[in-house]
């Protein structure tokens, strides 16, 4: 099975050929090394003011990298679809003076030039893990990009569209788990923490993952993201906004400053202790 | 959402209800409280040597339940299907020489007497998790119930199960997630730790997991584990084998005694660090 | 993959070692020979007036077989549990009296005999396809078993359920497609009638769809089942009542005598015209 | 539930608002009035004397319209990418002199003016349901869109897909089912029928159904074409190649002209007979 799974992949991050793993730049910030990477920001920039104000607040709590959404790909043509390029360029400027490199989704071939220019990773989102004429198009630019995972994508088919990327010439490739199409309707997806641990054995490449989009529920977000560093991800991105109530997209999944605060702590906490087996004598 | 999932769940464990936690006490050890709690041992019981062996093993590396499968619940008929009484018998000595509480599944009502007396926690497998008559009979008993969930069910559908046995008189319940059914067949089923979470927050019945099945891959059991604990579950149910390749069942997903010991040193090693934001003067 | 799934099956109806279908009497009713069979009647026994009324007006409609729930599994234990031993008895009754062999659900071990003596097929509910011990008890009894599919069961695993009535010496077997789960709430299973298609291929037994349970909804119940008879299956079981918004269970899909009577005509209605090329000349 | 889908759809298509089901037209071809239409030709173009040689047998057959990928979506980058406009010349060509309307799959925006001028109906690809800058793009063409449902894509998020198209100016949607993603691997997808008739609930617009992407198996394609049909696609749109076993794609679900007749002869099929029930004195 693994073998079917890893025949097709570009040789220098597969990890049966090299033992080095894939440490990718992103502005000063190292994804896959040592230390976990955590990015926060809200679902969309809606202004100067809130996404400012979310970059500072984010990056005071632990976050190194600032995410935010300018195009935004929404299920009904009648939602908020992002406010497109003055988003970009609020995005940027919050980055550039916080300090904290910046994350933005590209969803068309036509954008990928003005959002290679501001953003420092470009995101290519989990609708679009296939659109393999926007994977050929970054496969040319000289950014990193990352890669979520279509929520009805097997890890094979994953690994292939990185493929797209790294065959045409771009290894800067960091994969992101965001949760997968799922029956229980409790949840807003399944997060797949297991299919990350195996990406990891397959693969060089960084995984970070998405625990606010996985559950889609603001309580179990940080407990996730605990999880998901536990088995192995290089790191987290999470949406956080100044009012989540108010926010113009995924109010119910995005934190405020207080709960993202939380979650670092949640995720820094030890872990616990062992129950001892009883003595046979007294037992 | 939530409300749609907990009406009708017993309200001696609902949250909303109750502030303390179930602690299920299994012979002398305690399911549910602060101390995590790892059961261990081979899938099925297949010679005194064999279960012997393991839980002195499974002990030695800090286990504190014995697991041993007598009556065998195998897709396929011609499959083996368990030493059934014998192997009881085998599992009760071996828990008793060792002095480890030991659980095995019961698949029959009209076993339900025998194993009640022989084991200490009864486990319902995932493909009786409906099976309402079983949980009815069950329901009569002094021994607690590991309640494992279906491959399809909901966390509704689980939380009702569990309603089964406590209505009619025994919420001595654990309940145990143990992998869903998913599309990827990359992995035998899809972990799904974040209903772990989401069944702490409705219910105060501990939950363990179930990580050799769930991911039915040798080298992704520990990191399963990890996950499982890092998110909040009270314990975990792994199957360990003297020598897996010559098991007579799952063979694939059992681990060595070596491969135990260090998914014991896997779950305690500390959390990672951080990568910390760059300064903005020298960004 | 094909031969992965059949290579256990009995020889006796596996499609490679026999060109000829199993046809399953069940009392005068013949299931899996050219003529197909409609099976109807009331998700639960309620009453001597409801189930009669019932038997009355499906087999004056042209169904062959009545069913009607005596032991219902619910997926909570306070829903109604079905009238029992009495539902048996109202149901026999109202077979005899109308010419119609009857099926029920038998959920425990310990009611196969009584269910074996009023019954003319035993019905092994979804959530026990893989109760083995069931199976095994089963597969003693002189009556034919109709085999619903588990929600999540693969189709190897359903024949290999079937395996275990059939090793054990009943080979009239009857298998029933009701649904499997999927990711999309609109409806309330999916129901996956290319897997009729294959099972047909791989094995002998005659297989039935439940339209009902498949879909949840009552405006899908008709096209379900005319797709079914297309595709080949031998039968269809549907569930009517007499005022489906006052049933104990299942209200939202059941027909009322009016509707069923439309569903035999649909599943009669000849099939379509298709368009004809343009002709090139004027084209 | 129901509500829930139907909210933001355009309301020129939904049925609450209009009785007139969408008939669209495709050159001189008609799809969603009362003669069902059956698309058919090779999964890719490989040649002219191929693509020639598929577009007579499959008009000699009954086919109204001529299918060839000419740019491939493929799962890897070292798979077959298809002729790109080399291939679209030839299939226009090949429509053209058999007098059969063509549909081709677009996948990136920068294509949409050169497949709008070749092909008579213009696909959109499972994989890119969502893209949404390319529905965005196909709002504005003059041709009619195939719009097919993505494999993990809800009904609700299908006819929000559609809404893209509409929302922004073009009407001339026809939906396709094409398999969704399940959990058995016996099958490549999961034709869900079911879906189909409640879209043709919800929706006026047209729906047809691909039966050799939702199958992957060749055996299955024709009961599953006549099983689309029954419960009331309005068409077909089916692979069939010269030679499938030598095709540069999808060789195990392509039929070869035989089979393809076959097909043809399955879905015009009478429906068959039912059992009558048996008379009581004599029962």
């Amino acid at each position: 099975m693994l073998d079917a799974i890893r025949t097709r992949r570009a040789a220098k991050t597969d990890s049966r050929f090299t033992a080095a793993r894939s440490v990718i730049k992103v502005g000063k910030i190292e994804i896959g090394g040592n230390a976990k990477v955590v990015v926060a920001g809200p679902c969309s920039v809606e202004s100067w003011e809130q996404i400012l104000s979310a970059a500072v607040a984010v990056r005071s709590a632990g976050a190194t990298m600032l995410r935010g959404g300018a195009f935004k790909p929404r299920t009904s043509p009648t939602s908020f679809q992002g406010l497109g390029l003055k988003g970009l360029e609020l995005l940027f400027r919050a980055g550039r003076k916080t300090g904290l490199p910046v994350v933005t989704e590209v969803m068309s071939e036509n954008d990928v030039d003005v959002v290679t220019e501001y953003a420092d990773l470009i995101q290519v989102g989990a609708r679009n893990m296939q659109n393999f004429a926007l994977l050929k198009r970054l496969a040319k630019i000289p950014k990193p990009v990352l890669l979520k995972r279509g929520p009805a994508a097997t890890v094979k088919e994953w690994l292939s569209a990185a493929d797209y990327l790294m065959t045409d010439g771009n290894t800067n490739v960091i994969l992101c788990e965001r949760g997968i199409r799922g029956f229980d309707p409790a949840l807003r997806y399944t997060l797949d923490l297991a299919s990350v641990a195996l990406v990891k054995e397959l693969s060089t490449l960084p995984v970070i993952v998405d625990p606010s989009h996985a559950t889609g529920k603001r309580s179990l977000i940080a407990p996730a993201a605990r999880a998901a560093i536990a088995i192995g991800a290089d790191g987290l991105i999470v949406e956080v906004h100044p009012s989540p109530e108010k926010a113009l997209s995924d109010a119910e999944q995005q934190l405020d400053y207080g709960q993202f605060e939380e979650l670092m702590k949640t995720i820094r906490r030890p872990m616990p202790e062992y129950a001892l087996p009883i003595d046979v004598a007294s037992g």
